[in-house]
This record gives structure tokens, C-alpha cells and sequence, in this order.
């Protein structure tokens, strides 16, 4: 009873058991800087409004400092019959230094105070992400130009295509992980809105100035509404469909490189560093981390599912149900960091087996759209010269040979139109070089490409320094 | 065998089974239009760029419009042996006009095709669902407007916590549906890239023109690299995602729905229009749009669901599976338009029952914090005032009278700050208007509230006028 | 280098970040007990068919249980560069026991031996599972047989529609718990098959004897496929379904505890020891509990989400993917049994409030079918006998009575049919005694119910204490 | 108004747009078979037991027949206003035969008739369902007969493990299908339940015979509570379940395939009739069936997570929300028989390559095992010989040879115990045949494993050749 902020109404202790079902301080903990953060914010402007004396305001400020101490120190105590973080600093803070204390919570609820401390959580893990994609963006332009005129098949249905540049299949990543950055960016101003002051559900009748906090704690906007306040969950969900796309991009990207160190593709060795062994089999090398980050992209998504679900069909305004909404969140922001950072690490020590790709490159027949473009620069109707083509590839197969060892004659069996210069056409470096179409592959589109990414980078880079300026709060 | 356009290279005709399993015409004819857009817009680059003759292009164009004109008119027979909208048509079109219309697919492939023309389609599609949110948000207004005197209690845990103004609890929504127009509107410039000019994955060897393209179908960007123009799925889970967040939003304000007509709330009545009965109980009047929207909410978040498991795992750049993107988009497409759509209706058609409201509130504890507030106000710290008022609660309860029936003396056992005016702080009205801060309940800010919302949607509308110009490409 | 198990064909140490995202000693380590008890299973078999001395295998156990009780007690310490709980123990045993300890893992993999853990401990959870659905049925049929008299309405669309008993309705949930009991028993017999033996993928050289571990650990099958042995999550997959479905039936009864236990309900009043109040709002009485497992259902449903999308698309035989099947399905495990278990004490601890069920039921039309039915009696149609009773009470709203208030003339102006025996027909008594078809509402049916199902449980306690029996393997 | 069976208490008509929302006849027409049994069992009861004439039911009866008669010629015109199957072919056959049709609704309700169509109907989909996963079974014994003897390398982690048969690899999918058919005829039991009777929720007053119903269709159960008759959507969301690990279980199989088709495996070739072609690239030839299967995962995985969502938080008994309820199981029911049934056509139809397989054994280091196992069989401690034959692998990479190549005296450096035997006993078909525990990849254990199969397959046809027969009930 007399541990519980709440317990006048009430005639009997909670439960033990249901105590611990339902209490939070096990994973709330983790936003004890913002929680202070805010609640140091909201005494300013309490007693900037004067509902609390100057005096009240810097006894609550020091004993929130030193509890931000304790606690940065590991020295501070959670106690779970106090159920929350909110709870837990309150109670000390009360016991340390009195009725300044208890009147903390004066013009603002629980239902305000967590959601504050969650826009703020967010907020600075959207900035953290948004840091660990420019990096691996980075990792991906360095392993880029330092590749550069490395040809490799390109696939469709895991089927050889056309030749492509080793750098162009890495820009494809640099051009979703930019997507990433954007989205995350915009997701930025979505959880940059505060709810403080939207009380329980209905605002409070003391002369708050929540422009006051806002400006504070550096928010662009205030929620409009108080039952929206502190009923919304949207920016939680917007930050976990944004982390499983992401995760998505990263399935892919570790997909091809575990074929890639499959032997049968051998087109890249991970650094020893990078890899582990087998207990059973001495031989193995096991690509673990992109086979964990791709494994991962089913946890983010369930993260995804579990907080749809758990918001589906919630009337207005606060439910219980609503703080399971953070575990996931946590879980998901620690795994889209880690994965992304580990990923940086990989790209950077990953060694590229030029021999190998080229080596592949002239023994398929990924050069046959180049045989039909040929021919449609000889006039030939597009469907025609891809029939012709088509026939061309089934002559090889029936021969065992490639399209580069078939005489010209039989090429002028297929159509008159063939000449020497044909030889010269379906070369990869030719095929590659040809393909000079904006975005495409050629080896100038892609030193464009790299050009871009470096300007990106750089823009990127000053979006991230300047929101990190802004969650300094403390 | 002769209707592939892709036979060349086999020895076999495709299983008729099998051809029926992989064909896609069933669901992608629903973007003809984009399809012959994106034709009728490549065609005449091919033409700007001397790829092929000016008369080529006129007659593709001719035979392209004839073809639209059948679709539209229901004239127009698919074949599922000719696999999906592209083929139909460009088969069609070779049938009509014969060597010029097979220079059409010259310096594309299906695969830059497909994504052209679903990135035009969801571009459509996002225009239309950001003036259904705003329909919704207006009809909102509306009743809001009609019903701005009227006190209901608020909730949290659906346990009533403080009186409320009805428009105050309607505007949550409007905030909501607000942020849902921002999502869509951010996920327009992901979706306005164009994709046109990749080729199967590296681009073309041919002298194309993109910015041509995108220039006469209104896209602001062009993918910069080929391999992730013809991977890219994001837009379609970024509009899964917000999808699902726009039905999750739906899914409560049905949930409150569906409990404002119970007999035991009785806060609502619908329009019988907008009500279905039942085949064995005669009395029975069911709020079935808000549950089938509640319902549809899971519908929509399997989509999402759907789409992502779908894409993780796969290597670049195009593979069969990606196919599977579309019949859940445009069901979740159909099912947003549609819920929001509804929803207006019903919001408009809906009947408020301001004597139930106004009983309810005079029935209840919910103001409980205004007792508390009261104490505050003479100066009495927070958590203190929260526990006497717990106690009055507690105290009532026993006598099974509600806090406005309690005698003064009374109250001043409890605190002797209480005077006679503690009658009128706990009136619903005072309670209402007190709770003046930015974003509260009271009616000065739910004026405000609608105040504002009146502009936004002003500039919603224009933002949807200028984006619908946008759309017209043919 | 040093500690790795499987470093001899490795040039670099693992990188100190990669080890900690790869490490699973961090979740895995409460598989333990399985581990230690499959090792001492293992051993005695290598020892019985003369693979290891008879001495080994003693020195081995006498190390295993040395482990086991270090554990139990809290002193042992975990190491994350060796990865996994299989290391950490296998390391251990090999530092106290030397030779002996490095022939344990001969025969056998990780793959092998972290599925039969798994499956181990999944056997076991879903015991435990068993037993505390039962629990739950049990404060059921307790709560049905205190108020067995009591009627309330039955909802359908959330309208009233006919009077009910209230242990009827409760019934209809043990009707659900029942099938998650044959659910849950019907996986434990997919989970009760043995994977040790399978080796890292295609079994082992050495001659075990699969049969005889087997047995030492009481499982009723084997694997008949190495591969399938090593890559099979079926049971995971189905634990996380059946978890999914049994937390949907328990988001059902809270979202009826959470409508009962508002004011406009008034239904049930929970025992103050299950709820907790408001930091702010001094009231408030909540019904956390059943908030929280509605919510936590979507924590399981994300689970299986999360499981589902990380094993699909996986090549044969082990991927690290796997790896990520544990957390999920441990939180599951807790999240199931810790809200059976929660809600049995919320049952049990539930006060029914009578009076108020009786009025809503005397306040309504859900006696509007047996009006109906009243006719049928006497030759009506159907169809006509529903339409007569429409109209009855559409008149009745009309004049804001009840279809017991009217007047015998007014029913004849309906029907010639109706008799003074009307108003016994319509009673709630009568309603809910005359639906005496099997599995209806009446006194008596609920009764047939209540025995029926004290001997399922009695059946299902003998199902757990015989499976509970089977896993003592230690 | 005419139109509706309800609509005696409304007193305008539905509004023409919500009628289309909420109309369930655009797909609930596919279960008229089991509306129309149904019907026609419920009447004979209701004679059976004296609730219509003899002469009514015959007049039902013939009536029904003669509407299925028009359904199944395509004549029968539906009508949305009717709103779904039940609707239209009550009101067809009270059009035809006058009162009798409209006694035909006495004592049951559209809850129940829905859920009572919908048990027969999944129950009839399982049968099939279970046929058509028998019928890949037989594919893949078929295939692994043909090939018994090939053998190929077996991967973990993508990396090359140990040498397997490719039978033992195939016949891994079929122990995954053995569990499926388990899954799915433990379900069958739980669709087996009748909820006929329970009327909208509470049962009737007429003295029905539920027996008498279940007997002539056939159902084992009958639902011992009225409310969770009309309620239960477990069968659904289990068969949902159940067909989402089928489809990972398919999405192995389909990665693995798509693997092996690519020029890098060449493991296998499909035929022409099972592949498509690329429409831009002529040499293109794409295992679309594979990657499509793999895709429709995603798909299933879906509506499972759909109607998850939906049930989530429903109070009982009905809500409009569980209408939700069939499109995506009809869908995930067309999926997984379809996927399953091209699938086998695929098997068969797969050519082999036995020498590319062979010639990929010989040129690895999946034999190290056997080099640690031949130590172990000489006494060495497994984690020594696992060290040594580290080292082996080690060497021989350095030098670019493979532990075949490498001369007795290299290897008598890293252990004397090495002797000549060493060569025979790293050679694949020696690492094959070894691997001869129970379960593993030996000759003598893959014939095992066929000819249980065949045992097995036999019992699965009489299974199926009995529920097969349980569903003839017209």
C-alpha cells in the first residue's frame, strides 16, 4: 500500500504475481535520461508558469541530477512494486528531498510523462539509425571504388543476365539504404511532437505552457490534441515498418553474399574475423553474421506485427495494453544498429575474387541481349533480333560452346545482317561499357553514381550532426 | 509455342498448368492504363532519340489508343497464355499494326515495364486515398462542429476518467487521419521515382532518353541505379505500412463506435441505412460497416505482412517472387478507399445523444482530478491532494452518493482548504472549460482545435488538386 | 583463438563485436538442464556401445552434475566468447574432467545437439502449458457452478440479443481452452521426436545407438532423415501458433472483463488486489490484467510472425538463421503461462454482480426471438413469425416500452395467435430454460456442461501427470 | 426493404455502397455445396422431429436440389442485395415453393448455418489438401528411387558439409510432409465439430435433434456450448497455420531448387514445360515455378496474420469482424493445393545431373569430418582429431590441393596414427556408406528410409480414401 503512488481509493495490496505481470521497470528503465530529461523540463516551466516556487524547481532539479548519477553509476536501486521508471525516480526523488518532490507530478500524468519519454527515446535512436546507415553507405561506395572496373554476372531468377560492374551491384544497396535514410528522416518528424501536457487524457486545468517545454527539449511541434497525445502509437509503428524495410534491404544483401562464399560461386572471401567455424566439420567457414542478419529481418517484423496487433481495436484514450509497445522497440532499434554496424565491418573486410567473377562473366551466356541489340542497330525489329538471338544461344547449347565461339558463317545463317564487328559486340567489357544509359552499368554511369553517393553522404552526414545537436537535452 | 514472346531458346510449350499458376493477367490488367501510358511515353522517347521513325511512333500511339479504347469498353479479350498486361497488349498491338508495334518493347524489358507501371499505378493510388483521409477528416469536422457543447466522459482503461467535450474525443481522429495524410504524401516522393530505362537489371546499350520519359509522365526522379530500379518494392510496403496504421487508426475509432451503440453506452445511434439487422433476431440493430472495418484492419496489416515475407531473403535484381506484390497491394488499396469512404458516410448519418452523455457524466467519479486540482490550487502538493481525493472517492462509494451530493463539513474532514466553491470546481462544465491548456478539452481549445483544422484541410485540398494534375498522362 | 572449440583451420580471431552479435549464451543458457541431461544421455550410449570407456562415461556424469549444481546455485560463469551454452558447459567439463571431457561431443554436432535441447525443453514447456490451461478451466467451472442461476444478455455485434445464463458464456471459454489442450498435446507429440544422432547433417561413422538415447531421455520417436533432424522448427512453428490462438481466446475474455468492469457494464467487479489505479486521476480502478494479456497477444502473434519469416526460403540443412527461433519462443512460453496463470486468479478473485445482469436482461428486446418462436409454436413460418415480432418491437421503441408491457390487444392487431401465455413465453426464465437443445443455455444444458467437463479435467490432470512424468530424465 | 430477410424493425433501406461493403456473396457463393447440404440435412430434421410436414422437407428438399442443379450450370443469378449465399438460396426457394422454404430457417440462424458451411467446407479442403501432399510425397520417392545411388555435397550454412545421397537430400522434404499431413489430419478433428443448433448464440426453444444432423453429415462432434459454436474460428486460423509451415516447408524446397538450376550448382535441370522465358534477354531460362512457390509464403503467411488480427479481442458470440474470415482462407486453400500439385509435376519432370554433383564432391573438403572420424575410430579424443583435421584443411588450401592429393607423410606430420587406409576412407562413396546410423546418409539407411516411405504413403491413401468418403453428404 504504501509504496504505490495511486493506492488512496484502494482496500488491499496488489497482488504479488499480478505486480509482476504488470510492471514495467524491467525494459522502462532504459529511458531513465530522458525521464529525467523531461521531467527536469517540466519543473522550468512549472515554476516558470508558477506553479512551483524557484526554490522547489532547483531542489527537484538537484535531486534528479544526482538520481541520473546513481544511475549512470549503477548504484541506483529499481524496485518493481513502484512498477515503473516514472514511479522509481518519483519515489526517490520524493524521499530525497521532500514536499518539493511530490509536487513534480503536479499538471501531468503517467499517460503524458511515458509518452514523452518514448517520443524522446525514439527520437534519439532515429538518429543513431540514421548514423549507422551513412556508414555502411560509406563502407559500400569505398568497397565500390576500390572495385570499379570488376566485371561479374548479373542475375535475374538467380539465372546469369548481363555482365554488370561489381561496384554497380553494391550501388544498388547504397540506392535503398538511402531510401532508408530518408524514410527514418521522415519518421524523425513524426516522433519530433510533444505530448507533455495532455494530462491523463484531457489536458489540465493548471496555466501550463507547454511551448515552454517544447522549446526545452527542442520539439518542432505540440500534439494539437490530448487524448491524440497520449493515445498515439503511430510514430512507434512508422519506426518499426521503417526498421523491416530496412531489415528487408539487409536479407538481400546477405542472401547474395552467403551465395557469393558459397563454393560453388567463390566470388568473395570474408575476413576470418568475420566468420566462425563448425564443432563438428574442421573445413568450415561459415558466413554466421549474414546469416543472422537475414534470420534478424523475422524479428523486426515480428516486432512490426506484435505492436499492429496490440494497438488493433484500442478505444480512445490510454490502455494497459499500450506499454507493450516498448520491448519490441528496444529490441528492434539494438538489432537495426548492431546489424548495420556489423555490416559496415563486413563489407570493409570483405575480399573480392575479381579472377573468379570474370572467369564467370565469359562462360554464360549473359551477352545474348547484346547480340539482339546488335542487330536492332542494324534495323531489325526488336522481337525479330530476339528471336534470332534466342536461336543463337540454342545453337551453343547444342554445341557446347559460347556465343563469342560460333563462326560467322553460322552467325550469317541466322541473319545476313552479322559482320565481323560482332565479335567485338558481345565482349563483357563491350557489353558493360555499352550500357551507358543513366543508371545504368557502364563504367561512366557508375563513376557518376559514385560522384552522387559522395554528395549524399556528405548532405547526409550534416543532417545527422544537426539532429544530434538537438537531443541534447540534459 | 508461338504466342511467347520469350520462345526462342525452348524446345517445349509451358505446362498448361503451369502457365496458368505463373500467369499474372488475372489481377495485373487493372494497370492497363499505366501500361499504355508508360508504352505510349516510351515510344515517343524512342522516336526523340531517332531509336525509331516519327510514323513508328504514330502508329504504336494509334494502335495503343485503339487498344485502350477496347479495355475500357470491355471489348478487349486477355489471354493467360500470353501471361500478363504487358504481353496482352503488346501483342495485340503487333497484331494490329504489325513491325512497328514490335520495335515497342526496343531498350526495355518487363521488368522495368512492371515497375513503371506500378509505380504510376500506386502514385494514382495514393492521390485518391490522401481525398478519402480528407473527406473523412471533413465530416469529422462536421459533426464536431454540430456537436461542440456537448460532455461525455472520457476514458482511459475504459474506465471513465474525466469529462470530456464529444468534439474533443471526434478530433483525436482528426489528428490521426492527419499524420495518415503526411505518411502518404512522404510515401508519394518514394513512389514518384522512375524506373523506366533500367532494362532487365544494367540498363541499355541504346541512346534512350530518360528524363525524356519521366519528364512527359510527370515523375520528379529517376532511379540511379538500374539493379535497385527493378528490385525496388519499397513504396509498396511503405504504403502496406501506412496502410495498416490508417486501418489500425480505423480499427479504434470503430471499436468506440461499435460500444457507443451498445444499450449499455447508448452514446449513438446510426442511421438505419448504415445498419444491418438479423435473419433470426427481430430486435436486432448491428453496427456491421464498423465491425467489417475493425475486421479488415487484419486483412489489410496480412498484406503488409505478406509483401515483406515475400521480399526477404532475395538476391538482386529481378525474381519471380516479386510477382506476389500486387494482389494485396490493390486489395489494401481497395480496402482503405473504401473503409474511409464508409466511414464518412457513417460519421455524417450518425446521431449523437447528448441527454445520455450529459447523464453519464453526472453519474461518475471522473471528476476526481478536479478535486485534486482544487487542493492543488491552495497550494496543497500533488501527490497529497491525489490521495485526499482518493479518499473522498473512496468515501462516497461507501455512502453510494457521487462527490457533488458529499456535505462540506464532510470534505473538510478530509482537508480544511475545502470551501463552498469546491461545488462548482467539479461541475462537468467547469471541469470542461478548466482544462484550458494547448491541446485540452476545454471548449476554447476544441474551437481553436477546429479552428485550425478548417485550414489544414484547406491546404490538404490543394495539395491533393495539384498532385491529381500530376496523374494525367494520357 | 584459444577457446574457440572450432579454430583450428582459422587464422584470426572473431572480432569482438561479431562475437557478441553471434554469441546466444545470452537466451540459450536456459536450455541448460536439457543440455546436461542429453550429455549424460549421450555419454551412456558412446560408453554402452563401446565408443568411450566405461570410466569416461562416469568422470563425464560426475562433471555433468557438478555443472548442473554450479548453475542451479548461481555460480557458474558464463563466457560470450564461447558462444553458447553447449561450450560453455563442454569447456568446463573438459577444464575439470581433461580427456574424458573431449570425447563427449564424438558423434555428434551442435546442430544435433541444439535441436534436441530445444526439443527437450520444449516437450517440458508444453506440459507446464497443459497444466496451466487446466488451472484456467478449473476457476471456470468454479466461477459457472457459484452463479449457476445468474442470467445476463448474450451479445452478438455487441447488441443484446437473447438472455443467457452467465455460466454459460463463461463455459463457452473452457469450450476454447479445451481445444488449446488437445492443440497443445497434439504438438507435444511432434515435439517428442529425437533429433541426436543426425550429426551435423547426414548422421555419423561411429556406431551409435540412437534407440538407446532415445529411450534414456523418453522420447516416442526418432527422426528417420539426418537433415530433416538438424532443420526442422515444426514444432517451434507450432508451439508459437497454438501460443497465438490460446492468447486470442484470452484477448476475448479480457476485451468482455475489461466491457464488464466499466461503468456502463458494471457486470464484475475485480478483487482490488488484481487492478491498480491512476498517478493522477484518483478513481480509477483498472483492469490492468486484462488489458495486458490482450495486448501480449500480439507478442506471441509476433513471434510466430518473426519465426515463421526467418526459416522461410532456407536451404537444407542447419543455417545460423535457426538460431534465431529461441527468443521468441521463450517469451512466448512465459507470456502463455504466466497469463493462464494470472487469470485464474482473476477468476477466482471475480465478483458477479447479479442484480445488475438481471436488470439489463429485464431492460431489453433480446426476448424478441422467443416472440417469434411463440408463433412458430402455434404454425407460423418462420419468415412471418420474425417479421410479426420486427413489428412488435418497433412499436415498442415507438412508445419507449418493453414487449412486456404491451398490451394483449396490441399483440392481436399483430396476430390473431397471441395468447395471455405471451408474457410467460417472454420472461427471461422462460427464455433461458426453453433453449434446451444440446449445448444451449438452459438450466439444465449448463448443468450437462459442468459435469461434462469436471471429467475433462479430471482426464486431462492424468494426461499431465503422465507426461509430466516423462521428463524427469535427470 | 423487400429484398431483406431482416428488415421488419428498420425503417429505411441500407444504404446501396454499405450493402456492397458489407455483402459477403462475392465469395462466400463458393460454399453453395455445403450451404445446400446443410440445408437439406436441418430440414430432415426438422420433420425427423416433427417441426415441418413430411411434405414440407420433401418440398425442401427437391427445391434445394434444384437450385444447386442451377448453381452448378452457371444459371443461378446471385444478388448483392441479398448479401450472402445463405440469403440468396433461402429466398430463390421460398420464390419457387412458397411457405415451405420459408419454414426452412426454423430454429437455426445465419450464425450457426455460416459456421456450420464453413467447418464442412474446410473439412472438405483438408481431404484435399492431404491428397495433394501425398501426391508430392510419391514425387519425391519417385525421384529419389531413380537417383538413389547419386551422390551429392550436403551444406550447412551454404558451405559444403559432408558428402550426402541426393536421395537422403529429397527425402528430407518428404519426412517435412509426413509431419504436414499429421498437421493437417489433427485439424481435420477439429473442423469435424458440428455447430449446427446453437441458433445465433444461445440454442433454440424448438426440440431439435443435433444428432440426427451431425449423423447425416457426417460430423464426429457436435459443440457443447452454443456460444463458442457460432464464435470458434480455431479450425480456421489452425489450418491457416498449418498451410503457412507447409509453405516454408515449400519455400526450402523451392530456394533449393532455384539454387540448383543456377549455372554456378547446375545441379539439376527442370524441363522447358516448367520454365519460362525472358522477354528482353533470349538465353533466359527461368525456374519461375520455384520462385513464384517461394513468394506465395509470404502470401499465406498473411492471411493467417490476417485473421489472427481479426479474431483478436472479438467479445463473443458473433461479430460482423469473423465475416472476415473466408477470402483468405479460400485463398491460402488455393495456394497450398495448387503449389503443391505443380510441385510434383516439377519433380517428376527434374532431370538430375549426376556428374556435375559427383564432379562437386570431389573438389571439396566435406570429407574432414571422415579425417577426425578415422583419428576417433584410432583412439584420438574427438576434439584433437577435430583440431588435426583442421590443420589437414588448412594445409591443403594453402598449397591448393585437396585431402585426397595430399601424400601420407604430410599427413603422418600431423598424426602418426595416419596410414594408407587414410585414402579410402576420405573417398565420398566411403564417407557415404559410413554415415550408416540410423537415420543418416548411407546406401543401406536411404533404402530404409524409401521403403518406410512406401509403408507410409499406403497408410496416408487409406486415410485419405476414408475422410474422402465421409465427405459425400448430397
Amino acid at each position: 500500500m504504501s509504496e504505490k503512488l495511486w493506492g488512496g481509493r484502494f482496500a488491499k495490496m496488489t497482488d504479488e504475481m499480478i505486480n509482476e505481470f504488470q510492471a514495467s521497470i524491467g525494459f522502462d528503465r532504459r529511458m531513465y535520461r530522458e525521464d529525467i530529461a523531461g521531467s527536469i523540463a517540466h519543473a522550468a516551466m512549472l515554476a516558470h508558469v508558477g506553479i512551483i516556487s524557484a526554490a522547489d524547481r532547483a531542489s527537484i532539479e538537484k535531486g534528479l541530477r544526482d538520481i541520473l548519477a546513481q544511475i549512470d553509476a549503477g548504484t541506483f536501486e529499481f524496485s518493481t512494486a513502484l512498477e515503473d521508471i516514472h514511479m522509481n525516480i518519483e519515489k526517490r526523488l520524493t524521499d530525497a528531498i521532500g514536499d518539493a518532490g511530490s509536487r513534480l507530478h503536479t499538471a501531468r500524468s503517467r499517460n503524458d510523462q511515458v509518452a514523452l519519454d518514448t517520443h524522446m527515446f525514439v527520437r534519439r535512436s532515429i538518429v543513431e539509425v540514421l548514423d549507422h546507415i551513412r556508414e555502411l553507405q560509406e563502407a559500400l561506395v569505398e568497397s565500390s571504388e576500390r572495385h570499379r572496373e570488376v566485371i561479374m554476372p548479373g542475375y535475374t531468377h538467380l539465372q546469369r543476365a548481363q555482365p554488370i560492374l561489381f561496384a554497380h551491384h553494391l550501388m544498388a544497396y547504397f540506392g535503398m539504404l538511402a531510401r532508408d535514410f530518408e524514410r527514418f528522416q521522415g519518421i524523425y518528424a513524426r516522433a519530433d511532437i510533444m505530448p507533455l501536457g495532455a494530462g491523463a487524457l484531457a489536458g489540465t486545468t493548471l496555466p501550463i505552457d507547454r511551448a515552454f517545454v517544447a522549446k526545452k527539449l527542442n520539439f518542432e511541434r505540440i500534439y494539437a490534441n490530448s487524448m491524440d497525445a497520449v493515445s498515439d502509437r503511430d510514430y512507434i509503428l512508422e519506426f518499426l515498418s521503417a526498421a523491416s524495410i530496412l531489415m528487408v534491404h539487409l536479407s538481400r544483401l546477405s542472401e547474395e553474399i552467403i551465395l557469393w562464399c558459397s563454393r560453388e560461386f567463390s566470388f568473395v572471401e570474408l575476413d576470418d574475423a568475420h566468420c566462425t567455424g563448425s564443432s563438428m566439420m574442421p573445413q568450415k567457414k561459415n558466413p554466421d553474421v549474414s546469416e543472422l542478419v537475414r534470420g534478424k529481418t523475422g524479428r523486426v517484423v515480428g516486432h512490426l506485427m506484435a505492436t499492429l496487433t496490440a494497438v488493433k481495436g484500442l478505444p480512445l484514450a490510454y490502455n494497459k495494453d499500450l506499454q507493450e509497445d516498448k520491448e519490441g522497440l528496444f529490441d528492434a532499434i539494438d538489432t537495426v544498429k548492431f546489424s548495420l554496424s556489423v555490416y559496415a565491418r563486413l563489407i570493409r573486410g570483405m575480399k573480392v575474387r575479381e579472377d573468379v567473377m570474370r572467369r564467370a562473366v565469359e562462360e554464360d551466356f549473359s551477352n545474348a541481349t547484346d547480340l539482339a541489340d546488335y542487330l536492332v542497330r542494324k534495323g531489325v525489329p526488336f522481337r525479330q533480333a530476339h528471336a534470332i538471338s534466342g536461336k543463337a544461344v540454342a545453337l551453343c547449347i547444342e554445341r557446347g560452346i559460347w556465343l563469342g565461339d560460333m563462326a560467322l558463317e553460322d552467325y550469317r545463317m541466322l541473319s545476313p545482317l552479322f559482320d565481323e564487328d560482332i565479335y567485338d559486340a558481345i565482349r563483357p567489357e563491350t557489353c558493360v561499357a555499352g550500357r551507358n544509359s543513366y543508371g545504368g552499368t557502364s563504367y561512366e554511369q557508375v563513376r557518376m553514381q559514385l560522384a552522387a553517393a559522395g554528395e549524399l553522404i556528405a548532405s547526409e552526414k550534416s543532417v545527422c550532426t544537426s539532429l544530434a545537436e538537438k537531443q541534447r537535452v540534459l
